[in-house]
């Protein structure tokens, strides 16, 4: 990315090993994420041209001299935080802030080569070569599944529960579908848009709510017997969309927020009555990547279908122009 | 009080039962606590002369006709406040907003009698007439232990756990004890004052940080190998207290905060990196009530040493002042 808007393909030099923990993975998909909007539209500067993607999946083309858990030809999925898997943060299953942490944007993958830091601890390879409709899936995996997750897990989402969710992008969808799996009695999904709404229902929503901000909690609080929801995801990151979410919780509810927050200023009084858990942050992928590789391999779920338009790498500012104007919520690029 | 800094005792109409759900206490003991001084000292406003209290301990005078649990010359320790314990909110350990809650500094327990509502809910009889050397114990149980106990739950404490305590008040310093009883293998309190902090090692704090801000989260993350606490209470209420826990606490730590938060607002993606479980409020003290008062009763805490001036209740002007010029950390008034 040049600069806001302006994203172009170019010939740069291969990716390679730089630290002997380090692999380096021919990538089979990448894709766009909503947070590099934030870039795409000005929001967030932008330090010169940068190279952008931190979502992949891919086979080891090399590895460092210390990689001992995959090896050349294994096909992998990892996380968009590279992670030593290793530290107390990372064992206590926080690895998106291991003390070690390497942000993988700051590679980019939205490439044919991407080096990824600390592959022992970064990388799951799958049982073998996935057939190629579980790509999309294996791909969402790395982040918005992943972070679709952390949330709902972060709402308590389990059996008996009502969890609400704020935002039906890629992310809000994979909560919802996260919410179905962990057990919760009913999924709540905000959305206005039919085609979000439907695959929704499909991922497992039992109500749709059209209405946002304090009329979007207030009708939470109408479906849910004057408490609240047990546990609301938010997905989206702005103030309106914070105080949805935590208002539409109930005194002692659980609030997982994965959005990230832009001009967000959360008043500690009005928080303070509210008594919810607020937990989020960028999401642990990799704590739960064996368990939705399994899902996805086993066929179980198909978070794969958020990705509404795929097209190939050389065409990636198309890409961002189509999700920049919201005609697609996820895009896959093919190399 | 009549205006800040004006404290009054003057006669007043007798409390009584108004719903069949009241109970009549004859109070044995009341107490000043930190948050009334933020009207004392003009934070928060008044609304003309307000009768003042909301933590008490006594004997049950009179009920009324729907009251079941608790029976005229009962010993009973309240929460501050009233709750039904029977709504979902409440079930779920959140009395402090129970749907049909009453804070009771509406009713004023500085006083001879309070009007007690949802009595069934909201008082626990003790196992008889205490001892006398207990009742500065059964008081703290009230409020201060509670929400320190609270606290000290929400910031995760237990064995292997390193807990560090910002706030050195009486809620600060039941929350350590809370945190030892809990099993915290370290207990951090800071505290700059040499009589609270030989309290806090009393009641089980193993280190004494005197740095504030963001040196003394440094000081934190120093003590505990660069990663900061599992867990940290925040027993103050301000910008500067609450970024101080939030930043004391290791990615994917807990914050416990319970101090009324006055002027805090909380930047929504510095919140977002730190990663940190953010819980508090007003403390269901009632979730607790059982459980303090038998570790009181069986004196294995002995949470009264908070109280550091006892005044009868005539005095209470003097009591207000001592507290708010920093003569006594919590005052406890005799009747």
């Amino acid at each position: 990315m040049y600069a806001p808007g302006d994203v172009r393909v170019e010939e740069r030099e291969d990716a390679k090993i730089i630290e002997p923990t380090d692999a380096v993975i021919r990538v089979s998909a990448a894709c766009i994420c909503g947070s590099d909007l934030w870039l795409y539209r000005g929001i967030e500067a932008l330090n010169g041209p940068t190279p952008m993607g931190h979502e992949y999946i891919g086979v080891v083309e090399q590895v460092g001299d210390q990689v001992r858990n995959v090896k050349v030809g294994d096909f992998v999925v990892g996380s968009f935080v590279a992670s030593d898997n290793t530290c107390e943060i990372c064992q206590a299953g926080y690895q998106s802030r291991c003390i070690h942490n390497v942000m993988m944007g700051s590679e980019g993958t939205q490439a044919e080569l991407a080096r990824i830091p600390l592959a022992d601890g970064t990388l799951v390879a799958t049982p073998g070569e996935p057939d190629k409709d579980l790509i999309p899936s294996l791909l969402a995996a790395s982040d918005v599944l992943g972070t679709g997750w952390f949330a709902a897990v972060a709402a308590e989402a389990g059996p008996g529960k009502t969890i609400a969710v704020v935002g039906d992008g890629a992310v809000g969808l994979s909560a919802v579908l996260a919410a179905k799996q962990l057990g919760a009695e009913r999924i709540i999904a905000f959305s206005r848009h039919p085609e979000r709404q439907a695959l929704a229902r499909e991922f497992g929503a039992t109500d749709i709510v059209e209405e946002r901000g304090d009329a979007g909690a207030a009708k939470i609080k109408e479906l849910t017997g004057g408490y609240g929801a047990h546990g609301v995801v938010e997905a989206v990151g702005t103030q309106e969309s914070m105080w949805q979410a935590i208002n539409s919780a109930r005194a002692g509810g659980y609030v997982g927020y994965v959005g990230v927050t832009h001009g967000v200023q959360l008043d500690g009084l009005n928080l303070f009555f509210t008594g919810v858990h607020l937990h989020g942050g960028p999401a642990p992928v990799r704590r739960f990547l064996p368990e939705l590789i399994r899902l996805i391999w086993d066929r179980t779920i198909d978070p794969g279908k958020v990705f509404d338009l795929t097209l190939p790498l050389d065409e990636a500012a198309e890409g961002y122009k189509a999700m920049d104007e919201r005609r697609a919520t996820k895009v896959l690029l093919t190399l």
